[in-house]
């Protein structure tokens, strides 16, 4: 069973009310050496056999069209998942 | 600035009716080759200054303090985020 890990985040310019949220929370936790956040999506994708190429192409066609909104996400990793993780 | 990431996943144990939602969703849009799928966070953190070990522990403390719910989840990463990232 291999897998594809994708992560989708929102795009740099797009306003991330819920990074402010996690940054202002951090800071009133004590964590205040944290100067900002931004939170995002991870997804892991079971496929039977190895993840080859083709299995990424797709899981990134995937993450395109279902995983995440164009308008304000994006697609910044498709890879295979590591033993570690 | 320097950057962590942390990579938030529900516990394999749980129950994941999102990834269950998403593996359904990426069948009917003909995504069959995908038997699991499971949905999760990510997190980009910002630290003046370089990420060091210790700015990771204080990353990996709010991860287990704020940033996720231990009950349910799992901190599967934390990590200075690679300049590809």
């Amino acid at each position: 069973m291999g897998r594809v890990v994708i992560d989708v985040m929102p795009k740099p310019e797009i306003l991330d009310p819920q990074g402010k949220a996690v940054v202002g929370a951090l800071a009133r936790l004590g964590f205040a050496e944290f100067a900002g956040a931004r939170q995002g999506k991870r997804f892991e994708l079971e496929v039977e056999g190895e993840v080859d190429q083709a299995v990424l192409d797709r899981a990134r066609e995937a993450a395109q069209t279902l995983l995440s909104n164009p308008v304000i996400e994006d697609v910044v990793a498709v890879r295979a998942a590591s033993n570690q993780e």
